[in-house]
C-alpha cells in the first residue's frame, strides 16, 4: 500500500484528479468540501477538471478497454476484492472524512463501508459463478433438411467504458466505489467516475483505493479514473465523448434528465441508467390500520426521518382510507414527528432546497401541516414534517406527488378503497411501493399488487422501503421517472447485466472460442444447450 | 375459422385497418399493393389510418394490457400456436398474394411461412420452459445481525404495449407476425403493428390470422391491432403515444433514427429496438484465399445475389490482403456476377434507390467496377455489381462503408494483415462479420475475433452471413448503426427479454405471490435461490 500511495505525492488528500492511475492537478475552478453541520470549509482545495482532462480520461478508458475486457473473470473478481480490502484498510480515515463532509453519523458511515465492500465482494462471487456470461450453445445439426444447422454459441461481452456519476446521499455505497462502479468493473468495463462535490475528500480516498488496486492487479491504468467537475458542464462533456458506451447516475430528476438528453443528442446513442425521483407510496390498508394504527404511525416516522430522510426510497407519500383508524395513525405519526429533531442535511444547497420545497408544499391548497420536528442548533438543518391532504386535492394535479428530498411526507385521505386503488394509475413511476395489510385485507392487497406491478420496481409488505438489501433478488429501479430505464436495477447482482451485450459465434473454430462457450464447459458454469439449462 | 373470418365482413382482402379486433376503414390517403415485376396495381385499396385511429389503437392496447399480461404462460403459448395454425391455414393464399406484392419467388415465401410459424412456436416453447421469468428468491434470514434479511423475490413482468414496424424485405418473418410481434406477445405485451406499404394485402391476411386467434383464445380485443400509414406521420404519432411502452423496427437507417429521435422527445423515454444498417464485412484470410479463392468467389456471389441482395445481413463489404490470391477471388467472383441476372426488387422505390446508390458508389474516386450482372426484362430490376477499391481510398472516409440495400458489394484490397486488422476500428457497428480462414490463419483469425467482438452482433466462420438461424444462441443485433440498442437481439429466443422488466417482491404474503416465485416451484421452472440455479 505504502508505495502506491506515494504515487499521489502525499499520504494526505491532495485535491488532484486521478487520470488513468496518475494524479493530476485539475485546471478548472476550485471547490472545497464543506462540513454541513458547521459550514466550515475543509482542506484541501479540489480543482475541477477541464475539457482536456475529459478527453484524456475517455481516451485512456478506451485504450484500457481491450486489455481489461479480456481479463479472466477470476482476475476481475480478485481486483474487486482488492478494492474492498484497500477500502477497509482506510476505513477509519474514510469514516472521519465522510462524517466531516456529509454530516452523517459515523455509525451510519461505518455501516456504509461494509455495504460498499460487501457489494464489491458480491460481484466477485457473481463473476466466479459465471451465469453473467449468459452462455448458450445450439450445436450444429449437419443432418438437418433442407439446410444443415450451423454451430451457434452466444455469450455476453462488456459494452465499453462507463461513466459513473456519484450520488450525494451515499458517499460510499452510491459513490466512487458504489454499485454502478462495482457492476461495471465486474462486467469488464473501464470506469470514469465524476465525483460528487458534496464529499470530494471521501471521493479521492476511495478513488486512490481503486487506483491502487488497479496497480496492484497490474491492470491497464485507464481502467479507472476519477475527476471532479460540475455536472452540466464536465458531466455533459463526459457523456457525449464517443469513447463512452454507457452511463450510470444517481441523483436529481433534473440532473438525470439533462444526461439523458445529452446522450440522446449523440451520434451514437448509448444507454443511460439514471436513478432519479421517487416518492415511494405507502398503502395503509384498513385491517392494518384497525389493528396497528399507533404502532405503524411511530414506525413510519422512524423510516421517514432516518438519515434526515435523504434516501431514494424515503416514504414521501402515504395513502389511506379516511376514518377514525387513519386519524389514529395520523395523530400518532404527528406526535412522533413533533418529538423528532431537525438534523443536518448533506449540503447547504440540499438543505435550502428541502426547506423551500417543504414550505411550498405546506402552502398548497388543501395541504394541512399536521406535525413538525423541533428546530436544531446545527447548520443546514431540515425540519421533519408531516402533511395531510384529501384525495380530491391530491388527484387534481401532479404537484402533490413531487419528490421533496428529505424528511417530509404527505398523507392522503381517500374516500374509499376504490378511489385509493384508482389513484395508482395517476402515480408516476416509483422505485418502491409499500403495503401494510393483515389477512383481512387480502382481497384489496391482491388488487394493489396487480396495479403496483405496473408502476414500481419493488413491492414490499408490512415493512418500510428505506432498507435496500444488496442481494440477487433486489430491484432498485422502476418506471420513469424513478429511473430512465426500467429494464434494470442499480442495486444487487442483476445490475451487471446493464453493462453487457450479447454476441453470437457461428462455426467459430474450437481454439478461438471463449472459454464460457467452449466444449467441455471448462469454466464449469450454467449454460443453455439447445435451450435447456445445464452445468455439464 | 369460418365464423371469425366473417367478423371482417368478407373472405377477401378488404383494405381495412384492424382496430382492437374489429375491421375499420381508414380515413387517410389510399394506397395499393404494387406488383414490382409488372408495376401492376393490385386490388383492393388500403386506406391509411388517421390520428384518431392511432389514439384508438393505443388506448385499446393499454386497456388490453391488464388482462393480457396476467394470462398464464400456457395461455399465451396456445395463443401463439393458434396464430401459427391460422397462418398455415391460409398459406397458399398468403404465398400467392406475397409473391404478387413483393416479386419474391413462391418457394422463398413458402419457406418464410415456415420460418414465421416456427418463430411463433419457438416462443411458445420459451414460455413453457419458463426461464424468461428470471425468477430469483433470496429467502428471509430472520436471525441475521445487525438487521434481519427480508424475504425478497424477483420476476420479470411485461413492459407494456409495443408498436412494431414491419419490414419490407421479409413480408412474413419480419412483418405483421414476425419476430418482434412474436416476442412481444410472448412477453405479455399487446402489439400494434404498423404495416409496411410494400405488402399491404399480405399484412392484412396475417393480421386477420392474429385477430382471429385473439378471438378464438378469448383474449382482450386490444391485444392486437394493425394499421396502415406513413412512417414519418402515423409512425411518429404511434411512437409518441403515452400508452406505448416500447418499439420494434426493422428498416432503413433514416427511418429508424427518426423513430429513435421521436421517442427521445417523449416526456417518458421508452426503449426503441431499431435494426437499421449493416454492410456485414467478410474477411478473406490468406490461407483461405490460397486454398479456395475460386470456390469462395463463386459462393460469395451466391450469398450476395440471393433474394436480390435484399437481406439485412447481405455481404456488402469484403476485406482481403492484396496479391495474386485475392485477384483470383476477385476474378472468379466477377465471372459469377457477370453470369447473374438482374432480378426484381421489392418495390419501385427500393429499386430506384438501389440503382442510384450503386451508380454513385461506382462513380466514387478509387472505386473500380469489376463485374455487373445481366439486365433483365422485368420491371424494377437491380443489377448485381462487384466493386473493388484500395484500402487507402476506403479508409479516407466513411462514404465507402455506406449500405447499398441490394446485391452490390465492395472488395477492399489491403496492404497487409496489419492494415486490415486496424481497419476494423474504423468500421461502424455491424450485425455480422464473417471470417474465411484455414488452420494456417489461426493467429490472425484470433486477433480478428477479438477486434470484431467490439463491432458486431455475430461472428461467423467459413460461411455466409445471409442465413439467420432462429434459435436460442442467435444474436441478430449489434452496435449502432446496426441497431439502436446493442443489448438485445431481434431474432431468436433471447428476444423476449426486450419486452420485460424486473420487479422485486419483498415479504409479499405467499397467497399473493405470482406462481413463478411461489414456494414449492409450482411452475417447475429454473430459478436462482440465494444466487444458485435450481429447478426444485
Amino acid at each position: 500500500m505504502t508505495s502506491t500511495r506515494h504515487a499521489f505525492g502525499s499520504d494526505l488528500i491532495s485535491g488532484d484528479l486521478i487520470v488513468g492511475g496518475k494524479a493530476r492537478r485539475g485546471q478548472g475552478p476550485e471547490i472545497r468540501g464543506i462540513n454541513p453541520a458547521t459550514n466550515e470549509q475543509l482542506e484541501p482545495a479540489f480543482a475541477h477538471a477541464t475539457s482536456s482532462d475529459v478527453v484524456d480520461v475517455a481516451q485512456l478508458a478506451r485504450d484500457a478497454f481491450s486489455g481489461y475486457r479480456t481479463t479472466s473473470a477470476e482476475a476481475r473478481a480478485m481486483f474487486l476484492e482488492t478494492i474492498a480490502r484497500n477500502i477497509e484498510n482506510i476505513a477509519d480515515t474514510l469514516v472521519a472524512r465522510a462524517t466531516a463532509e456529509t454530516g452523517l453519523p459515523a455509525a451510519r458511515l461505518t455501516g456504509e463501508v461494509g455495504r460498499t465492500t460487501g457489494q464489491l465482494r458480491l460481484f466477485a462471487e457473481v463473476l466466479r459463478e459465471g451465469s453473467w456470461n449468459g452462455a448458450r450453445i445450439d450445436p450444429a445439426k449437419p443432418e438437418r433438411k433442407p439446410v444443415p444447422r450451423a454451430d451457434i454459441r452466444l455469450r455476453f461481452v462488456p459494452i465499453g467504458p462507463v461513466v459513473v456519476f456519484a450520488a450525494s446521499n451515499f458517499p460510499l455505497a452510491f459513490s466512487v466505489a458504489g454499485g454502478d462502479t462495482a457492476s461495471a468493473l465486474a462486467a469488464g468495463c473501464p470506469v470514469i467516475v465524476k465525483a460528487h462535490d458534496a464529499h470530494p475528500g471521501t471521493s479521492e480516498l476511495v478513488g486512490r483505493a481503486i487506483a491502487d488496486a488497479v496497480a496492484e492487479c497490474e491492470l491497464p491504468g485507464g481502467t479507472f479514473s476519477l475527476i471532479f467537475g460540475d455536472g452540466p458542464g464536465i458531466g455533459t462533456e463526459l457523456v457525449t465523448r464517443p469513447e463512452v458506451a454507457a452511463v450510470g447516475f444517481t441523483g436529481s430528476r433534473s440532473g438525470g434528465l439533462a444526461l439523458v438528453r445529452a446522450a440522446a443528442g449523440r451520434e451514437v446513442p448509448i444507454p443511460v441508467y439514471a436513478e432519479m425521483s421517487s416518492v415511494n407510496p405507502v398503502f395503509m390498508l384498513p385491517g392494518a390500520l384497525e389493528r396497528d394504527a399507533e404502532k405503524l404511525g411511530a414506525a413510519f416516522v422512524g423510516s421517514l426521518t432516518m438519515g434526515s430522510g435523504q434516501f431514494c426510497t424515503n416514504p414521501g407519500l402515504v395513502f389511506g382510507v379516511g376514518g377514525p383508524d387513519l386519524e389514529r395513525f395520523i395523530s400518532c405519526a404527528s406526535a412522533a414527528i413533533e418529538k423528532s429533531t431537525a438534523t443536518t442535511m448533506l449540503t447547504p444547497a440540499i438543505a435550502a432546497s428541502y426547506n423551500s420545497n417543504q414550505a411550498a408544499m405546506q402552502d398548497r391548497d388543501g395541504v394541512e401541516t399536521k406535525g413538525l420536528g423541533r428546530p436544531a442548533s446545527c447548520s443546514n438543518a431540515g425540519l421533519p414534517a408531516l402533511l395531510v391532504t384529501d384525495a380530491d386535492d391530491f388527484l387534481a394535479g401532479r404537484e402533490l406527488q413531487a419528490e421533496i428530498f428529505g424528511a417530509t411526507s404527505l398523507i392522503v385521505r381517500f374516500r374509499d378503497e376504490e378511489q385509493m386503488s384508482h389513484a395508482i394509475a395517476e402515480l408516476e413511476g416509483q422505485l418502491t411501493a409499500t403495503v401494510h395489510a393483515t389477512d383481512n385485507d387480502e382481497r384489496l392487497a391482491a388488487r394493489l399488487v396487480e396495479l403496483l406491478e405496473l408502476k414500481v420496481g419493488r413491492i414490499l409488505f408490512n415493512g418500510w422501503p428505506t432498507g435496500v438489501e444488496v442481494g440477487h433478488a433486489m430491484v432498485h429501479g422502476g418506471p420513469f421517472p424513478a429511473t430512465s430505464d426500467s429494464r434494470t436495477t442499480s442495486v444487487g447482482s442483476l445490475a451487471i447485466e446493464r453493462f453487457l451485450r450479447p454476441v453470437s459465434y457461428q462455426d467459430v473454430p474450437p481454439a478461438l472460442l471463449p472459454s464460457a462457450i467452449a466444449d467441455g464447459n471448462p469454466d464449469k458454469i450454467w449454460r443453455r444447450i439447445n435451450g435447456e439449462m445445464t452445468n455439464l
